[in-house]
């Protein structure tokens, strides 16, 4: 359990990437996704913090081991989260995640209205904060978060790499294996 | 159960809304949608069928009472279905439900593969697969699916409007019960 933090933070200081939090709370989204590579999953990860509480709740993504599309990283700690204060609206809470939310992703956070949203790399091919979409600013829905992309971008990133890298490496092995 | 479909129906003739079994398959998406309006959960019911074997889900709205906010109809059937069929890829199949939906269950069914969505009453306040966003036939994810609206839409809305009629009328009488 993450110690919790001394003071509420001011969503607006929040809002620069370079806060010390970020990187904080981003390194055990990190660990999550380091747990998912040597599950031989898509290396993802997220954690979600109450201010209140600390963390709630840490997970990684689990779609092979599961065989359930849904569970990706961030749904997995959303629904954790959500068990632990016993309530579907994660107010006072953030979201720690390695990878740019995609489009499911993203409408659960919508749906779990929480108010902070901290990415680590960002997903050119699929990304619902930023890249292809921008749904928890939208303004027509009825929630909106604020989102900061890019805290420890580097390290996010090349995890993620260096797994597709080591999957063709071994595709090219054994041929018969099916990657997507 | 559903009954075994006698043959792999042909995706193009299901493009018309008053495809037969359309109608029929909604059915069961209202019956779930009527399940949850029983429980006060917001009546959304959902069906996922397997052209080769049948129904292999069939679920409604359960955010109350499970207090998740990823607890969408859609959502429960799509896990409900893969587990059904072992696997997170719910190719061959088709999801019924009786509300268009928001953008994580459209971004549920891009993760799923899922090759066809049915839906009932447009929303056009949240639905991400006409009315605000059109996901699941975006050509820049790595699926689309066909996507067809309106049927039996008008059960399906009236079921919606009369749920949000009574909980107005029940918040007159008990003003302190908390409505969103």
């Amino acid at each position: 359990m993450f110690p919790l933090i001394d003071q509420i933070p001011d969503l607006k200081t929040l809002s620069d990437a370079r806060h010390p939090l970020h990187a904080l709370l981003m390194e055990i989204a990190l660990e999550e996704a380091r747990a998912a590579y040597a599950e031989d999953e898509v290396p993802v990860g997220a954690v979600i913090v109450s201010w209140e509480k600390g963390v709630i709740a840490r997970a990684h993504n689990q779609r092979e081991q599961l065989q359930d599309p849904t569970a990706h990283a961030e749904m997995l700690a959303i629904t954790q989260a959500a068990s632990a204060l016993q309530s579907w609206r994660l107010e006072g809470c953030a979201l720690y995640v390695t990878l740019e939310p995609c489009p499911m992703c993203a409408g659960a956070i919508v749906q779990a209205r929480l108010p902070l949203v901290v990415f680590g790399a960002f997903d050119s091919k699929a990304g619902a904060c930023q890249s292809l979409y921008s749904i928890p600013q939208d303004p027509r829905l009825n929630h909106r978060a604020m989102v900061v992309g890019g805290v420890r971008e580097a390290e996010c990133q090349e995890l993620l790499r260096d797994f597709f890298r080591q999957r063709r490496r071994s595709s090219r092995t054994e041929p018969e294996q099916k990657l997507s």
